[in-house]
């Protein structure tokens, strides 16, 4: 198959994807062999020592959880010495929001591309400021955790079940009529899936109580969509993987030291580079030298043409991340030079209505020397303080002229 | 007190108000001396002849609903013959949506601006299409709207009243950044609404079947919210009324036959002009020769600097409304030129967070030839269809001029 039919092929999966959200499962279930270890975000870390500020204090924070560590210090010590396995999330389908983790008893979302039957994962939002994947540890964070995995993951999947199914792409495209890019602002998709689901939960029948207080910490959330949101793209862009010779991007994320892209012609391999710079604003009394380097898995949001890539959709969120609306304008309207296509699904009410930017090509990346855009949080450097910011940045070119090299290597 | 100083004064009062939902209740209990009348929307009608076709479906309806008439003929023959006392919503501080009618059994939305405690009401939203308030009083609607006044209603009032009143302009604000205008499209404040009250409807303990028909109701309604939109315009206009000299609009509504116009020095008193055209988009086999003269309560929101006003906010609105984003930014922008300031708390991202034109100067309308524009429904002229298009218009200069004229008798 030449590039340009392979390209057409991966292009048509990615748009014909269908997303529902269909369970929330233990990650012990959900992922065959995810044993003891810790999924995290980004392509692979190499030891301990590449690990970044709020990527330590998840883990610590995890172990401590976990019972496998009787303190911070110990669950440091742990993981420092070795003992603790990790893994890219990514690689299993899964998805790691900043320096978050996954382990076998983390209550995944569960959602299917009805289209593939492909499968994506990721765990629930615990919140803005002071939340376990932005590296906050206390244990107050802790108890919001446990109250999260236990009590409303189970009133959650319930109701879940019980509605059959809930379509996050049609809850998505209305979002982007209101104000979210599908990535950093997600106030409206957020709304709308609670409307979607709150009789199911009451349906659920867990008592006033528990009901009530589930219903209170989705209405409170802003971000709650955020994972829903990157387990959709996932599962989309993972049923265009494994086309050989296709230079569409299929993932792209960060582990705190190196971004990482794979393109659907090298399957599961990484294309990796070291960080890019994080233009930033940040909440007050922090600034850059305060700030975690970038972590996340959240960039699949961009990888889909979301995110960044429609950040004209979201002019609130330009102030944001420390820009206008004309430039949040200008920066999505450049996406359009290295993506094969225009999302049907996803329009953009401010560009005329005119489709998303659907599925990069890493060659046009290298061509037009145009770098895909990411919306991004900033934590601390430090373990345990928590979100201090956020901003965006460019996926470094150098991971798609990596990603070509070797489909070049690789073609008969 | 000379016109600055009034406006100057009436403009505080506006941009001061604090509008709460905080009760619903029957009009008989909330309105003194409704007696049997049916509060109509608009500028008072001077008899049964002039009633266009959805307010005689609504009261047709309105009738055979309260047992007053064994039939729809009968209803309208009733009505004709002068038995039903006919009253303008506005002048107690009642709004009603577009051909509906308030009687003493139904039950109202009690708004309150908590600032100089004036209460506004209307009547709930009974959802798109086939709507008495359209005119529509076939057997379904009639069964759908005394759900709404029975059931749906007491669910309600009890979660309100749990919750010790529902902040409606900071919804508005947060919804005028999600693509609402605060008038045609009440999608994102919906929503909101729907998260800021959907526990107190769990905690009011209606039971299972009860509680979930309520969220899905609310949750599958777009347009929800509108009425409280309206009450919460109301009363902060409402409490600007009556300021000797004041040029300032504190009403604007329509009757089928004339556009009505209040102004805070004239208290009272109606300034009315005919209808004005309307430029609407239809829905499938219908034209402007099927359209209903306008009618309606709503245009209240435009007083109030929303809706039309705020059409920029609303991109995917101007489609439904037959223009495009620029025209809609345009049409915005002019409204500035006939306001006296600007609001703090609602602004537009699409202008820059400019904030929405606020407090309209009938001075500045006559001079600068500015008629205030509005968007309305369209409803078919016939009873017993309902909705079948949307569009905009613009306020008769001659109500302003009046409105002028008279204050200038007025003055000492």
């Amino acid at each position: 198959m030449n590039v340009d039919a392979a390209n057409a092929e991966a292009l048509h999966r990615i748009a014909s994807a269908q997303a529902f959200l269909v369970d929330v499962r233990p990650a012990g279930e959900v992922i065959p062999g995810i044993g003891e270890a810790l999924l995290h975000a980004g392509p692979p870390l190499t030891n301990w020592a590449e690990a970044c500020g709020a990527l330590r204090g998840a883990i610590a924070g995890t172990l401590l959880q976990l019972g496998k560590a009787s303190s911070l210090t110990a669950a440091e010590a742990a993981a420092a010495s070795g003992a603790i396995e990790l893994r890219p999330a990514n690689d299993v389908n899964a998805l790691a929001t900043y320096g978050g983790v996954i382990n076998a008893r983390t209550p995944l979302l569960v959602v299917e591309n009805r289209e593939s039957g492909v499968r994506a994962f990721a765990a629930l939002n615990e919140g803005r400021g002071r939340a376990l994947r932005y590296g906050a540890n206390d244990a107050n964070t802790l108890a919001r955790l446990a109250w999260l995995e236990g009590e409303f993951a189970e009133l959650l999947g319930s109701a879940v079940r019980l509605c059959k199914g809930v379509d996050l792409f049609a809850l998505l495209a209305q979002a982007l009529h209101m104000g979210d890019d599908g990535h950093s602002r997600q106030k409206a998709a957020s709304a709308l899936f609670l409307n979607a689901i709150a009789a199911f939960i009451v349906e659920a029948d867990f008592g006033k109580e528990q009901t009530t207080r589930g219903l209170r910490f989705i209405a409170q959330n802003e971000i709650f969509f955020l994972p829903m949101t990157m387990a959709a793209a996932k599962c989309a862009l993972a049923s265009a993987a494994h086309i050989p010779g296709s230079t569409v991007v299929t993932c792209m994320c960060v582990n705190g030291v190196r971004f990482g892209v794979k393109v659907s012609g090298l399957g599961d391999r990484w294309c990796t580079a070291p960080l890019p710079t994080i233009h930033g604003r940040y909440f007050e009394n922090y600034g850059p030298d305060d700030a975690n380097p970038v972590i996340g898995d959240s960039e699949i949001a961009e990888a889909f043409g979301l995110g960044a890539f429609a950040m004209a959709a979201a002019p609130a969120l330009s102030r944001y991340v420390g820009g206008t609306p004309e430039e949040a304008k200008r920066l999505s309207e450049q996406m359009y030079s290295i993506t094969l296509a225009e999302h049907q699904r996803f329009t953009i009410p401010a560009l005329g209505f005119r489709g998303a930017p659907l599925a990069i090509d890493a060659r046009l990346v290298v061509k037009r020397g145009i770098e895909p855009i990411f919306n991004t949080g900033i934590a601390h450097r430090e373990p345990g303080v928590g979100q201090i910011g956020a901003g965006f940045g460019h996926a470094p070119r150098a991971c798609f002229e990596t990603a070509l090299e070797a489909l070049s290597n690789a073609a008969p």
